[in-house]
């Protein structure tokens, strides 16, 4: 048998279907489809991808058979169009139109009014009694011809280097400027019948070549033009940034014109089975009488509203389509129904009316943001269009955090001046005023002024003024940098990273390029996507517990997902805000931000003490705070678990490194600057990341770890007394060999036991490890022979199974990401084939030797659904995250459990 | 059957044999077989190590049938020495003496002359006609028994805290001082009486029971109190250091007591079969007339030299054995040939005369320096006595190294004051004069000076003055700061992380505790064992290459090892040093070192660059001398493989931080302080080790990559030209992705390509790369599909596996090894369970997608014969080390293949 090359759908019946899409290209296939359902389509054939890359490979030769082939289709395209293709009389005239397997906007090339030559315009003209219509289709013709056809895909140089479509341009920007016009739309009959004229004369003395008077002639050029066109640079540009293969070609869809801008009688239009924007189950669309598709994307003319529910400021006075038209829109969503029926998804719908005749010409599956996404899938679901697995499925993980976060107003942002660019460190959008230091920050923000803290980079010190302002915005740091995680914990915008940006402490500007702003002068960031504005945008604010198909769709993705999700929070207002959120556990709490504040001059003694009594002596004044801060937290989190980290950074991040700090430290501590300046200097290390710090401390000064442990066992045991079942789990960090889990759980054990003596109280507890050494995943077994519990803390995991410093990678790492060296950022997703690699062989390990080994991960991959993805995959426990991130972590391990086979009825 | 706990030796026969060593510990063991022999050896029975470990665990109880077993034994005893235990007229006295598995010396205790009492020393005195040798062995009795049986084993608390063994020594004083003594020897029989009487009652006083007057009861204490002694204080303490286990336990032989010191027919002495610090083949010892075995170690007396051969300076005119006792001498003569042809080495013995009877009171393998260890193994292979294999074994690795570098005198060191211990980072001995500069090390150096670099840690800057210098001291760093990588490469003595140092370099002072030294001073330095001297010390020069048995001994070696051995040279001194000592290859040359000293300038020109052509400009003046290096190390290398590895450190390492240095830099390079100090800033990394490197950096600048590809083919043309056919291996560092390979192989193939076609020569090339970062080995498969050989770089591998910071590790390594949390330290030898086990994964994988990879190690750990031996159990082609290291390589790597079954012959 032949190889099929051309597929023809007309006349009630297509040879293609909607599921033959990797052959026919989405709209081809959708459009076969919609003929299939019989919906009006005007007919016509598509060449498939088959071909495309035949032709490519054989060097732009088409296979014998395939001349014959499009005869048959073309002939049988006339009979139904019931005009002939370069008929002088009632010519038919072709669009040509590229269709990719996933939508590339305006990536391909397109040829419309193919057919339109001397021999047919007379035809043209009479038939349509309107002479200015066809000259003007001429003009596009020939323009859009000589480009696309003559000099792309041809490759015919232009004689004096500027490009054909701009010399054409400048023609017929020089008979408006000549009878002083200002829109098209003002150029007559004559002079677009003269412009035709002199663009024919033009193309042959630039490109050497004739506009080409033979229909036949114009449709070949035109299909090979748009094969061509898939190996375009534009096309092949954006395939290597969305990641799609080179080898899926383009179809090609020859259909016969109708034309919308023939009369008032005529129009066009694009609409969305749903409001792509809420979910409402309203169509929703915009439409012009007499006018060409094109002109409503364009925003040339202000688009109608499809309908009253449809309608905006800008077209609230304007007439609807259900208005002008009744009978058209009674058609048109009576198909609305048909195709929502038949796809089970949302529609995104391209029509035109000639001479009060409608025509489909496009649907697909329609893009629309987080809030419409879960109201339509938990609507369909709730109709029985869709079940709920499907339902969870519709919506990403991503898209439930546009419901979590206040947003830039999205038309805002379209119009609004770009500052600058940055890493989306904390998502959602934000208003306020540049503010240079944190006191500053806190000042203004406890007046209930709106504030930006801007900064190089923040630390511990900065915290007091990070919380009060609305955002966070750095020049340094990526995206764990300090700020990042701070925000992200919070829920709070942030961008970090904005390397363009430059800080002028003294002066009190900040500069982005040319442009020099002064501190109090109004920013708005978009977090989201790392996007600093100047001014004040609107904000859209949200929120998810008010939206009740959120609800609903959650409550299905806890019954469907296995993995838990438990979250990342150091303080009684994140846990509760997590608990809310549907956090069922705590998986990390950070000890060392409890340090900070008031506090730090206790810790700073204890760093300053000579001897183990002095340390002991600073530990004894940490040890009711500690306390107190255990409790809070187990009293938000009452039953559920909760995962305490002992402390973990080195301990010169609690001394002051300038000289003003230092002398206040030391009158504060009766002890000299000289001391103090020798401890922070003894302290320093080449690479703190790799130094002293974790576990190392603990094992060095036994007395903090014994503090931090009757902390948390005191706390537990006060709360037990009051029936509050807590269990405290003991994470021991940076553990690398078996020998510091075991001096740790050692101590440990040891104060759980004298404070349940002295309390008189027994409760369970469990002693665990963070892993996050490669060398802990490579000796797990042995680690787990002792340790309760494994935590991944995939943030140090992945800096030291890359050898990356996450404050340092600037440097390389954007390069990596943009030259695909790195296919994603790791410190965003987990590196699977390295990291997760490492996962894979602790978890197997630690499971060798406890079976039931408790098993999560604390990194910020947490809340990453990908990573939560691949959690679930080998056989991980729980997941923790930010509390913001806590739904998007369930949905995501529910995906993951719905792609395992399970299902939420 | 009944447990055997007690065996019997005497009398020509003996129940145990020299491989009971485990039952019957060494000594017990090596006496039984030394019985077996027909040797002269007193009679007496061993108790078991498996009875010390029963009444230890049963809380000091014996089994019921121990007192029969011991009954029988001592009965026959008596027998054979023709005396009775506690027979008032001539009583049998016997030793008690400990003897475990290992050598543990002093750590246990002993008693002697056990059997005198009221009862039996009138009979001793009748039988000996020597009452002052009665009287002081029963006062030695009295004080060895108050203080192991009575207070240490039975733990009777002295009364006024001061131990019972000072009080009977402040009552020997006090004596002495009365009469004006000097030495006990002086004592009279009268003196010796009393004390015995005042000694009895003192211990009654202070420890409250009488010092027991039944030799059973004394007996039976002695054996406890050895048994108990096992677990003694030092003992344990001593297990803990040497990792022996506890569950050994020792044995307790029970012997009939000889005396050497009855009069002038008798004489005590110890001898070693051959010379164990040259390996010559000659009886060599030391004996004393008329003294007991303690005299002759105590060093009280001057020992004699037991013959001609072994005589000292000390005792040139002192009667030998030979000359004083000839038919004894050729009793001992006959015994030592009969030892050593029945042991088959060199053996450490004990002997006694009393009244003209030889008796040998042990003998066991003698310990030996490493030449003395080499000459024996060879002699004894070339005489027969071993095969060629077993030589090879003799041999530690260490003990070669004992050839390569001059040492301090040992005995020398004995005496010498010790002014601070640091890590042993560059081996052998040093003397010099203190000097705090490089510069200042550089000058007197060049005058022929004997100067010690003393700094707190050195730079790639400094390397000028380390040249010259003996050696080199730093009080920060650790076994692989720049210090000690660059000293161990030139073989030099190096002392690094010499904590307790303080430098004072405006003082121009060292300081050691109390001890300031200036500069000029001078030290010793031992750097194999890492301590620090005053003064000038003698050193031991050797040539190893003179040694005529070490060349027969490395040429066995060569013929059984299958793993090559390649040299670390970064220069052609180094390169054909290495060769010297064995090298087959380079397995690393790094290029970074070539950039210090005058061509600093171009470097720092490049980094200054704006523009990737002024960094071209710069880098095109490096050219030339890159390759000059390359063709240099070529040349020293001949056909050998040389493997080349690509810049490595950060940029920032080239640049000056103080201001005098960088304003130099910015007269130089003709621009501003202020650009310098941003670029320097800019460049600053918080971890650096985990910053912009390696590739990292040839990925960011290629034209780097491509100006060292250049050089190296260069080079490798110029010499194919010459007919001299090198094979330059391309080595690219820090790939953690396949990504980061495929972009540097391709400039690289591009160069090479590029300079065959310019020169018109054809050669042979590898692109390889270094295996450091722990991806790299979870990935190995995929890298091993582009990359033609790997090299682990297990310096960084294992700071990443266990996540130390080299440099700054010293904050809680050193407890690490202390508290046995690490049971070595990683950087030293590698860590089999974490960094090895990466190390197999990566050689596996590795070896999935090409079979035939070429494998080798080139960090610090290619010289370290344990790592050694590891290489080659999971498969290595090569180690490569610093050229010092590659005979101590190349006998590890004969070890291995011996250990896998290979032979030499």
């Amino acid at each position: 048998m032949k190889q099929q090359y051309v597929y023809f759908f007309g006349g009630g019946m297509a040879q293609g279907r909607a599921d033959m899409n990797n052959l026919l290209g989405g709209k081809g296939a959708n459009i076969a489809e919609m003929v299939n359902l019989g919906l009006p389509v005007p007919p016509g054939f598509t060449l498939t991808t088959e071909l495309c890359n035949e032709f490519n490979k054989r060097n732009r030769e088409y296979p014998k058979s395939l001349e014959k082939e499009v005869e048959v289709n073309l002939r049988r395209l006339e009979e139904l169009a019931k005009k002939k293709f370069g008929d002088p009389v009632d010519p038919l005239l072709v669009s040509v139109r590229s269709g990719a397997r996933a939508s590339m906007p305006g990536m391909m090339e397109t040829v419309l009014n193919v057919g339109l030559t001397e021999g047919t315009i007379p035809g043209m003209i009479a038939k349509t009694q309107n002479p200015r219509f066809v000259y003007d289709a001429y003009r596009r013709l020939i323009a859009m011809y000589s480009d696309v056809v003559m000099e792309k895909a041809e490759g015919i140089e232009p004689e004096d280097g500027d490009s054909i479509r701009n010399q054409l341009e400048h023609m017929l920007e020089a008979v408006k400027k000549k009878n002083g016009y200002v829109n098209d739309t003002e150029l007559s009959e004559n002079d677009l019948k003269e412009l035709c004229a002199a663009y024919k004369v033009k193309v042959k003395e630039v490109l050497g070549a004739e506009f080409p008077d033979d229909p036949m002639k114009q449709l070949w050029g035109a299909i090979g033009a748009v094969f061509l066109s898939w190996n375009g640079k534009r096309a092949v540009a954006y395939r290597r940034i969305e990641n799609l293969p080179d080898d899926w070609g383009t179809a090609v869809n020859v259909q016969a014109m109708v034309f919308g801008n023939t009369g008032d009688k005529s129009a066009t239009g694009v609409a969305f089975t749903r409001n792509p924007a809420t979910g409402d189950n309203n169509l929703y669309g915009e439409w012009l009488i007499n006018a060409q598709g094109e002109d409503v994307v364009a925003g040339i003319r202000t688009p109608y509203a499809i309908n009253k529910l449809a309608k905006t400021d800008a077209n609230k006075d304007l007439p609807t389509l259900e208005e002008a038209m009744p009978k058209l829109y009674q058609d048109l969503m009576d198909i609305r129904e048909k195709l929502e029926t038949h796809y089970r998804d949302m529609q995104d719908l391209e029509f035109t009316i000639e001479d009060n005749v409608l025509y489909m010409l496009q649907t697909r599956v329609g893009k629309r943001n987080g809030p419409a996404a879960i109201k339509m899938a938990v609507d369909m679901a709730k109709s029985g269009l869709i079940d709920k697995d499907t339902a969870l499925k519709r919506v990403k993980p991503e898209q439930v955090e546009e419901l979590l976060h206040p947003m830039v107003d999205p038309e805002a942002e379209k119009l609004a001046e770009k500052l600058g660019k940055g890493l989306p460190a904390g998502p959602g959008g934000a208003i306020g005023k540049i503010v240079l230091t944190a006191d500053k920050a806190m000042e203004l923000g406890e007046q209930g002024k709106r504030v930006i803290l801007v900064r190089e980079e923040t630390s511990p010190e900065d915290v007091h003024g990070m919380k009060p302002a609305q955002a966070i915005l750095t020049s340094k740091g990526g995206m764990t940098s300090h700020a990042a995680l701070v925000a992200r914990g919070w829920g709070k915008c942030c961008i970090v990273g904005c390397s363009a940006m430059e800080i002028d402490t003294k002066a009190k500007t900040v500069t982005f390029g040319d442009k020099v702003l002064k501190e109090g002068d109004w920013i708005t960031m978009n977090g989201t996507k790392g996007v600093i504005y100047e001014g004040q945008l609107d904000l859209v604010e949200v929120d998810p517990l008010s939206h009740k198909e959120y609800r609903t769709l959650m409550t299905w993705a806890d019954k469907v997902r296995t993995l838990k999700i438990r979250t990342n929070a150091d303080t009684p207002e994140d846990a509760a805000a997590a608990v809310a959120f549907g956090a069922q556990g705590i998986g990390l709490t950070r000890t060392e931000h409890m340090f900070f504040g008031d506090r730090i001059w206790a810790m700073r003694e204890m760093i300053m003490a000579e001897d183990i009594e002095g340390r002991k002596a600073a530990l004894r004044k940490l040890l009711p705070m500690q306390r107190q801060d255990f409790t809070g937290i187990f009293k938000a989190m009452g039953n559920r678990p909760v995962t305490i980290r002992l402390l973990d950074p080195p301990l010169h991040e609690f001394l002051p490194h300038d000289d003003e700090a230092q002398k206040e430290m030391a009158s504060r501590l009766n002890t000299t600057e000289r001391r103090i300046a020798a401890k922070a200097e003894s302290l320093t290390e080449f690479n703190p990341m790799l130094g002293h710090r974790g576990c190392r401390l603990g094992t060095i000064y036994p007395e903090i770890t014994a503090m931090q442990a009757r902390a948390i066992f005191e706390a537990a045991a006060d709360c037990w007394a009051e029936d509050i079942k807590v269990k405290p789990e003991v994470m021991v960090p940076l553990v690398g060999t078996v020998g510091e889990f075991e001096n740790q759980k050692a101590i440990i054990d040891q104060q759980a036991a004298k404070v349940m003596d002295e309390k008189g109280i027994t409760f369970k507890y469990m002693v665990g490890t963070m892993i996050e050494i490669p060398r802990a995943c490579l000796i797990a077994d042995q680690i787990a022979q002792q340790a309760e519990f494994f935590s991944f803390g995939t943030n140090d995991l992945t800096q030291l199974t890359f050898g990356y410093s996450r404050d340092d990678a600037g440097t390389f790492l954007p390069h990596y990401l943009e030259s695909k060296i790195l296919a994603h950022d790791p410190f965003q997703s987990v590196d699977q084939t390295g990291v997760g690699e490492l996962m894979k062989i602790g978890t197997e390990r630690g499971r060798t030797t406890r079976p039931k080994l408790k098993i999560g991960i604390c990194g910020e991959h947490g809340g990453d659904p990908k990573s939560v993805w691949f959690c679930n995959s080998i056989g991980l426990d729980y997941v923790s995250c930010s509390p913001y991130r806590v739904p998007i972590a369930r949905l995501a391990a529910a995906h993951a459990a719905l792609a395992n086979g399970h299902s939420v009825e």
